[in-house]
């Protein structure tokens, strides 16, 4: 499961911009991009059949051990957004998420990156192998 | 445009929560839940052909005066909500829109609410008179 | 405990609005509000010799059952605002706190509210009548 | 101004943390440290006599074009945090600025990160030298 799964596991996530994410430079603010990352790691779970709250109810739970944001072009208020999300490794103990935010219908990235996770279980709070069915369905 | 317009203009927004929104409580945070309301109106607003970036941008816009919130059971991660917004009375310079969140597809409110807005010039920062296409639009 | 407590246990909390807070009116965004009125109450609870973290600790938490807000003039990125958080009372199971607040050195109130929380079991999740002690710090 | 400025000039910023910045988990939710690293770079700002508000009055500012955190171990509701900004770069039209967190009294860094920002003016919003002013703080 070490090579590269970019691209062929991925969900486009749309998010219209409230207001509440903007702020005063009337762009959406930067660490809002990291709820944003959320919402579409969610949806793509949920495109595999899955869904992160089962997660956490079979055992383990994905806590972020990294995250970075690349930021391009500015969204803004009302904007429809499109964001992708896809699995872009998974090695060990470890998962890559990466994530590109573009305006619905337009070309152009306004941002991107990733998170890396770390399988932990919910008891012992320590890091886990990927449980079978989750490798099963990265394939 | 006194009378009540309770329930008569209303729509319904679909949010599943994330991660984000909720506290070691393990439910949504209180405050969230204003977020919520502005998601509801601004799709209210777009269901009745505007958009508030519209009013804006036409020169008007709707600061809150005044929002209230009764929780009366929690929604939770991953929850799939419906939020119901509704003009509940247009009168002077005041609009008032209320809200209700119910998990989809049952019965019970997890939480309602109100915010009064007052119309303000995006030049002059003072209360203006709804236009009149706004105002037509409620009929 | 009926009487009201009115201004008799306060305490003044300062926070400096960060850009995050704002939205893109140039102004602190209407929601942002009650997780400053949150700040201020977990102050004024440790001004009075608790944290709300040794309530739950101890087997009772304060969900929030009603939140309401007043908006007057709005608060701006690097004010720093003095929030002045208060016991106004005290019966059966319920609780009400209010805020309001300034920007520092300055009479005008620029927002204030309040929240009624309800004394609840961490383990049962039902309404339970307050500690002893806790009536006792309000004394 | 190639050279590294690595913790030469930097800044201690205190923050308690409310139950808002929290999540199901029971810890800071990972978005939540980049608005904690905003309120660092604020106060490092200020504490060399500048404020980032006053910037923007100058004709500049400073919008984040990459940000990444490290996530060692979580912080917790109520946990007093110091957060260490400091300059570590300033080449160009770019700004890098470090952070990293750790709870008052404590070695461990429980997460760090830094954010590179672009000088961009206020009127062109294309990317401008930093104001001489600006250099001369920094020596």
């Amino acid at each position: 499961m070490s090579e590269q799964l970019e691209k062929r596991i991925s969900n486009v996530f749309k998010y219209r911009v409230p207001y509440a994410d903007t702020d005063q430079m009337g762009v959406v603010y930067y660490g809002n991009y990291l709820t944003l990352f959320e919402r579409a790691r969610n949806e793509l779970m949920r495109s595999l059949g899955w869904t992160y709250k089962e997660c956490e109810a079979s055992g383990w739970m994905l806590p972020v051990v990294h995250a970075e944001v690349d930021y391009k072009s500015p969204a803004r208020y009302d904007d429809l957004l499109e964001v992708t999300a896809y699995v872009k490794e998974c090695r060990g103990v470890r998962l890559e998420i990466a994530c590109e935010v573009r305006r619905s219908g337009e070309e152009a990235v306004l941002a991107k990156g990733f998170t890396i996770h770390c399988f932990v279980s919910t008891q012992t709070f320590r890091p886990i192998l990927p449980p079978q069915e989750f490798l099963e369905m990265l394939k």
